[in-house]
């Protein structure tokens, strides 16, 4: 079963899968032996692309189950993060497509409605599935149409606040929704608090030690009265029936108005088809709650479902145990280190010299490397589960007491704690530092590509808003905002690797305070010509340069405006009182350029009184569309934010 | 003691109170009368100034035991919404400040650190103050000061995600917290799910159900035997037990690891002190459940808490009774008609023609004239709590299956759903209509200023963005873009009141489907100046404009640029056109200048290919900082979006 070789001589079930109405006609046994055929190819398929296996690795049988016991596209199954639905790819026609995976213009590593009607609907951040479900459920009622709305979401995306918003709503307004909670007893990272957390600590609650110690007394005093037995067996049922329910781990759930059923073990595909099969034609919201093991069926992914949890090509040969790569930034086989390394690293070095500061992450410990803090400094370290709006208001909470909170938190999740940013943090002008992880294009695609922050966030006031150029000024960036506490600071890096130019020997360099809202001219040219560039697209910049040095007298220059927020007036007054009018900008940023930057650069000039000082000004950034999946260099290809593109915007051929 | 005189020859405890450590010194007696003085204040001040009545008298036994157990600034109180903390106001330094409340640079009608440092943080959106708890709790630990924080939340607040969030997070780190449920049954409007439901309807919940038959199954057995009494006692004990735990409206918090007591009168002030003294050494986090009434000591009030909410200053004489004038925009004793009213009258009227429409609400039923709407078609209406998040998403799904979903929500408040409207409603260019309330400037002050939605939405692919001119074309705009169904549309306007005129007689004029992505020209000028002016912008362009057809030669041009995005490029082609590089646009928004319209149209100008095309561009729009309360046409004296400011921009005296 660990093999990596395809055996084509078997008999295979998953061949004659043609669609998801070949699964009904297979009987259980059969099922088995498909789910055993999917995990076999799932891992064969995913040690070439890479890809999310672990929790793919998870729902087999959950899948299957699905398949066997609902009809889509007239059923809608609602993937929660939709990472896991490959198993519900393959099965709806799309598995001869797998060598395409998350690669440019091949299958997404989500679900995607573009791709399949089988896809209900677009998914790839956490915690949407009840609400779309509820609203769904609404409609298919209103339109007077027959079909099971079913929601698959796991114990960590229950954390998140917007689907206890909808389980409470659904609670109340009593619609025909099917919950399929996967519980695996872990979102991204290990789970916090919230209902997973209840489940698990059922037995350590106080309300339970409260009823066990007073059922305890109860059988104290019994036992001092002599009692017929048929008497002691109806009080035992008495007893049984409000202990049961008491260790009932769906009470939260009913006391909300929604039914439960299970525990049941989701790897048993008939008992997960005999569980649906009871609850399909119910009427009222229900949840079925089924337990299931990340990584099923790999033993080393099962053992670390964390490390599994995205796998690289080429990953998992198992007689190549050493080249096994995992996503952990801090994986010594990576060759070189990533930006969200050298930020967790400047944390770490940070930390000694500022006791009060804190870090705290919404589930992305691992992907944003901060594990590594965590271990050093427990204390001092909180991951909130996926709950950035907790996460947001809890920094500034601290903030206000005099902690240097730091919010580790990625480009595309910041959106979903725009209002903490604004009604917390930005009114009240608070220190709390966000390290701004995955800004700019991603390879996930669309759900995930960082491209609002740097327009969000430079309209809000108090905030100050930066984007290192290399490894050195993220760390000194970190230090120097640490250091300064007069507000809010966002420090937004690539996902990416980055020069290691801070190390000497595996030794960092000396911490250096210095004034992250000033520009650096990079490179110093005659012309009138002037590149601003942000952040990663400093590099593109200056090969642009080098290549225009001969085509334009007196040579290019380069800026890097680290600071989008404020702007380096001062050196942008220098550059008009050389050039005049004559001077032409051209900003490059890795953010939409409705807003972004090259906006803020726009207004600015816009303002000045003399408009024979007014330059030109010539923006470069994101299109106004969203952007799809693959290589982060292909997708920079695709909306021209390359030295090759940028020489084209100044010297048109 | 519905008298609204104010007696001064009166022995006055309040009078007595200069500060929180005075209320110390009282007994339960006098703390009873404070009480009643209070309200008498209150009742008296609200008259004269306006501002949020109920629930500021739901919570004024609260705020005297809360002073009287705790010691502020040491300890923090966190106000969630802070809407309800006039009391607190009174009793620490602010009662002769009453008299500006929610004036012009007078006392603000939220909490605000910058007053007083009795007032921990500032708030005006509902469920941060959990999420701030937790950090500040965690903050006291690392510094190991000794301060007790209290969260004050009602049941409302607790429908919001965040607040779960941080509910589940408090319950697994055990951090010393006390929150204080201010259970009055009742957010801004009706509550809908979420604890507060399940606590009214613990006894019709499936779970309550479903114990109660056992236990009368087992009763019924034990009727058929013959019992010793001391057997059966024992018996009913055992039962008792297990009913109390199951009655319990705690025990979902339990479940979640937050210790739970109650439900205390919350109006019997001697009985809170008790509770809160029983409870303030604790260490583990705890929630303290108090009952109180919306309004309490105010009759009408009372009975009508939702119309009581907020009242108008001269509002509550009780001899004029006809004169009390409620904040529901319907109330015909209001002169004029808001845009919020034109807005739910264009949905019903839609109503009829568009079957498959559906209006949602986040708990701003009342503020957005929404439940006119409700009352006429319950079956199509969703008020789904203070669930923003949950809102937007359900919209989503409701649009993917063919319904037509309106979202009603507040500018303030979309912020709480950004990612929701981009991962959600934009990446599958769903045709989910947002009416956006409260567009600008409101006189509630920096949290509910709505500054950011253009800003923010005209970044967002897929969206179209309007703001219209007057109640006609709001009317028109919601019915062309019910008939339209290429993807997301918002529809922006003021709290304002808006020209009647759409009505003849008071009968609407007819739909009219229009292209609302083209501008209109309102005033078309010789000379090289062309006003664009968005929504409410326009009146004070119009003024400018014929106040310089004197100074200004052939006159200004004045441009309805109802669509924010897209932008008209016909329209402004055309301007180039006329007058080339003379061109000189003045665009005015009553949004933040930092990314919103203007920058739109310095976007545009920057990329015409022509140098000798480039116009020039001056934004008007809100500065970068947050902007206080008051008056609505104060505020914009203040920030500079007047006719008088246009014609400066225009023709520098």
């Amino acid at each position: 079963m660990q093999t990596l070789a395809k055996s084509k001589s078997q008999p295979s079930f998953l061949d004659a899968i043609t669609g998801p109405s070949e699964v009904k006609k297979l009987k259980p046994a059969q099922l088995v032996e498909l789910a055993r055929e999917i995990r076999q190819e799932i891992i064969f398929n995913l040690n070439k692309t890479g890809g999310h296996l672990a929790s793919n690795l998870g729902v087999v049988e959950i899948t299957l189950a699905l398949h066997h016991v609902f009809e889509t596209p007239k059923d809608c199954i609602l993937w929660d993060v939709g990472h896991q639905a490959y198993i519900h790819k393959m099965l709806t026609g799309r598995r001869n497509q797998f060598a395409t995976l998350r690669q440019y213009q091949g299958l997404s590593g989500f679900i995607s409605p573009t791709e399949s009607e089988h896809d209900a609907f677009v998914a790839g951040h956490s915690s949407t599935s009840v609400s779309l479900a509820v609203g769904m459920a609404i409609a298919k009622d209103h339109l007077k149409e027959d079909r099971k709305i079913i929601a698959l979401i796991g114990d960590g995306g229950l954390t998140g606040g917007m689907a206890l918003e909808a389980l409470n709503h659904l609670g109340h307004i009593q619609k025909n929704v099917l919950i399929i909670l996967n519980d695996n007893d872990m979102s991204i990272s290990e789970n916090v608090g919230g209902y997973s957390q209840y489940m698990k600590r059922i037995k350590e609650t106080y309300f339970y030690k409260d009823i066990k110690k007073k059922i305890d007394w109860i059988e104290d005093k019994l036992d001092m009265v002599p009692l017929d037995p048929k008497l002691m067996n109806l009080i035992t049922s008495v007893k049984q029936v409000a202990k049961d329910k008491l260790e009932n781990p769906g009470i939260v759930f009913e006391k909300l108005g929604i039914n439960y059923s299970g525990p049941i073990d989701g790897h048993d595909v008939e008992a997960v088809i005999d569980a649906l099969n009871k609850v399909k034609d119910l009427e009222a919201p229900h949840i079925l709650h089924l337990i299931t093991r990340k990584g099923k069926g790999f033993t080393p992914a099962e053992e670390d479902s964390i490390k599994y949890h995205g796998v690289k090509a080429h990953s998992l040969e198992p007689t190549l145990k050493e080249k096994i790569e995992a996503k952990d930034p801090d994986s010594n086989t990576n060759k070189g280190l990533t930006y969200s390394h050298v930020f967790t690293d400047a944390l770490l070095d940070c930390a000694e010299l500022e006791p009060n500061m804190v870090a705290i992450t919404p589930a992305t410990a691992e992907g944003s490397g901060l594990v590594k803090f965590g271990k050093a400094y427990p204390e001092r370290f909180f991951d909130v589960a996926i709950c950035e709006q907790h996460a947001v208001t809890m920094a500034a909470g601290m903030a206000k007491m005099g902690l240097k909170p730091v919010v580790s938190i990625y480009s595309t999740f910041l959106q979903r704690a725009m209002d903490q940013v604004i009604h917390d943090v930005a009114i009240m002008n608070l220190p709390v530092i966000f390290g701004i992880d995955r800004g700019g294009l991603v390879e996930d695609g669309e759900t995930h590509q960082g491209q609002f922050d740097l327009a969000f966030l430079r309209s809000i006031p108090n905030f100050t808003v930066l984007a290192p150029k290399d490894a050195t000024e993220l760390r000194q960036m970190v230090y120097s905002a640490l250091r300064n506490l007069s507000g809010p600071v966002a420090i937004r890096f690539p996902r990416e690797k980055a020069e290691d130019n801070y190390l000497t020997d595996g030794v960092a360099c000396d911490f250096k305070e210095f004034d992250y809202k000033t520009w650096e001219i990079i490179k110093s040219g005659k012309s009138n010509k002037v590149i601003l560039a942000c952040g990663a697209m400093l590099a593109p910049a200056l090969e642009a340069a080098r290549e225009l040095e001969s085509k334009i007298e007196g040579g290019v220059s380069v800026v890097n405006a680290r600071s989008i927020k404020p702007l380096d007036i001062k050196m942008l007054e220098s550059f008009v009182s050389e050039h005049g009018q004559d001077l032409h900008l051209i900003t490059v940023e890795e953010g939409t350029s409705s807003g972004g930057f090259g906006s803020a650069v726009l207004e600015w000039a816009s303002e000045l009184n003399n408009s024979n000082q007014r330059p030109r000004v010539s923006v470069m950034g994101l299109p106004d569309r969203f952007i799809q999946h693959g290589d982060r260099n292909l997708l920079l290809q695709e909306v021209g934010l390359t030295a090759k593109s940028i020489i084209e915007k100044i010297s048109p051929a």
